[in-house]
């Protein structure tokens, strides 16, 4: 594989083996000097079309921990606002020297288009593209699984690194909030079933796509009774937007009071769940919407271990896709 | 000690030797090559919530000349923007393998809470928090005033680098301004005191705090008396904010025209100064306001001296709080 | 030399000498490791006083493959918005230790003013001052001129690196558009004529600037007759601000329409050209305006390269000023 661009493009081998690079990665983190020289002279450019600090500095210090230099590219105030066109920049990049380049971009399809249109040689990384994907936040969510999800234990595993060629064959899981609208989600989805899980969409039915039947899970409109029912290894929130909820409520979409009561994750459906099941979520959190203080801080909420996994996991993808070994992916 | 959170905590040993580690590192720093191997592989977060370019480029400057990895964040357009909490954003950069968090806030206490919450592991320098506290400001004006006074010489020092283990002993330092709403102030009154030099804050009644009665220094109204009766071995002059002068003048606050007459710094005044005092200033200056362009100008001011001397001591803050080996303050 | 403030004022052999050190800078960067310890050491301040997101961007790689730390200070927020003058600025950088200062404004004459008004002693590199200069913007349209076109055959170069002392004596350049606003033709006027290439501006009367009569070029009104006359080696398209066009057109300025029709670079136009004659433009381009798509993606089209050349000039810029066998300019 030359690019990144979505988790549907993985098969389950290449997941594993880019889980267990992220672990390798993972592993030189906790030496004295975390600085590999593996990407020295190469330059990542972060071109972000919309903020997100959170994923820019993950990849940042990804590939800095790399030896990689790193150029950051905010659109805002760029000749992109001034008319430049998508091609023109990305040729432009191309044109300077750059390695790597990872997109973000509100627009569904960005990312496949600047690797695909060819109009630059680079490896393309897709840090979230609109709606549609956000493959590097599908593999740490699946990289902090495999840590506390063993096939062979139903208790579940200890949380310490996951064994070479794990993958999640049997792990129930469900992903709750605005499926609609989450480019999170799609990418789980196709993710961790290919490495074998069973994914259950929670949603309230206005924040569901048409056309999901070809999706490879489950869905329902009730929290409450999938988590009986289904007896979770993990249960993945959802970053609500506020914008998107009505203001009173009551009518085509719910309240933010209606959404917490309905599909917010507190203390009593997190005892709810199994007590090996983790809760994860990808950040930025709207503590008091989607979820609870108490069940963020939860001791079986992963959340802050994700951040660190997502270091992890972008180590893995841009040594695999620029290591000067050969591609890998 | 782990952070560097207020002048309040340095005793008056661990001033100095940061101080004597400032002036090996800017000794370091007239040698051909300008870079130390010494943090090879830590990675310091520049977090800042407020504009500091002058601070923010001196803390980027040290920790490259020290070879760390620096990454910024500008929380603006960041999901802090978006509603996220400190304490998440605090666990983020944890997770991320931040081995210093350099934070720069406008409220009050925000460093010091962001040390202790039990968010972070990692120690936490202060870049200044609202009206509270700016400590590497006052390590950069204590390792100027060293360089220029000398407690064994009336006549002051001649600015080269300060013997190891010198102190402010009997200094006589006047800080003029905006005391109410200047952290740099509280900085300078704690450090410059523990250093044993004798401090007296001049300002108009309306802008000195409430309670001042157990800081360890003498206040004025009156500027030139001060300069007359204290012959002071250096004038700290403080930046004052236009909008906290009154357009008229003459009521509460005084106009920017008053407050420029009654506590701005002229030639005539520098000239009541002794002739080896010195002038100084944290920036950025307003000249005409609070200083004349005069008086920013000549040859016993020290302005320019000071910002170099910031990279110093913020190159010997890192050191000392982040190299292998082991944490020394 | 001590700065790059102007295509004035380099000489014919220095401007040859730049460019033979570009191409050896552009030979390293097809090498596996692209990076080079030349600068390594150094601090490079890119102080952007306006944005320039393509023009930082190359400077940043050029640096940086240079082993240079970068510093980037965008003016924007900064306290020079708060007030604070060029001459402090310009004094604060110089104390935190700048090696070199490449400044973009938007006043003509603010380079020039920062490297010689004494504030300073690091070299200034202008990247581009009003509609005053932009040096390197002309060495990088010199370096693509270089490559090919060929003194010695009439039928031009094949694009391969240029041998060691070629300079453009001959060779036909017509430079299209916003004169009297554009930084990137009078530094393209003054260096191509001191390597011996005729320059013809062709503009609308009301694009041109007055005074023009000692500029080293001819002038035109007509691009289809300068083109059939001319018989051109390269055509170089301005960018032109949409905001100068008039809405209506017909009047004092040309509508866009009326604009493209007459001076934009179409097929029919880029037909009309000899076969050997290369397109060129400094973007960010403004597509259906001043060139149209099938213009700008022409094989004969230098657009893209123009950009790798950029990297690799800006690379021998700071290599002769900055590296220490001293200083060669």
């Amino acid at each position: 594989m030359k690019h990144l661009l979505s988790a549907k493009d993985l098969s389950h081998d290449e997941v594993v083996m880019v889980l267990d690079t992220a672990e390798a990665m993972a592993a030189t983190q906790r030496q004295a000097v975390k600085k590999l020289p593996t990407l020295r002279g190469k330059t990542v450019v972060n071109l972000f079309f919309e903020d997100s600090t959170r994923t820019r500095l993950s990849f940042e210090a990804a590939a800095k921990r790399l030896s990689a230099d790193v150029i950051n590219f905010s659109a805002k105030g760029s000749s992109l606002s001034k008319g430049e066109s998508l091609k023109d920049t990305a040729q432009t990049l191309q044109a300077m020297g750059a390695d790597a380049v990872v997109v973000r971009h509100s627009a569904s399809g960005a990312a496949h288009l600047l690797a695909h249109a060819g109009w630059i040689d680079a490896p393309v990384l897709n840090a979230g593209d609109g709606t549609h994907q956000h493959p590097t936040q599908s593999l740490l969510d699946a990289m902090t699984l495999r840590r506390w999800y063993d096939p062979t234990s139903p208790g579940g595993a200890d949380g310490s690194p996951a064994p070479r060629g794990r993958d999640l064959a049997g792990a129930r899981v469900i992903i709750v909030g605005d499926v609609l609208h989450s480019r999170v989600a799609r990418s789980n989805v196709d993710m961790l079933a290919a490495l074998g899980a069973e994914v259950t969409l929670v949603a309230p039915p206005t924040l569901l796509p048409v056309g999901m039947e070809n999706w490879p899970c489950a869905v329902s409109y009730d929290l409450d009774a999938s988590i009986a029912e289904l007896r979770p290894d993990a249960v993945m929130m959802l970053r609500v937007q506020r914008e998107r909820m009505s203001a009173a409520g009551g009518g085509f979409f719910p309240s933010p009071a209606e959404y917490a009561r309905a599909y917010g994750l507190d203390l009593a459906r997190r005892r709810a769940m199994p007590d090996h099941a983790i809760v994860m979520h990808p950040g930025p959190m709207n503590r008091g919407l989607e979820i609870t203080a108490e069940a963020a801080d939860d001791p079986r909420s992963r959340i802050i271990e994700q951040v660190g996994n997502g270091v992890s996991v972008r180590m893995a993808a841009l040594y695999l896709l620029l290591a000067d070994e050969g591609n890998q992916l």
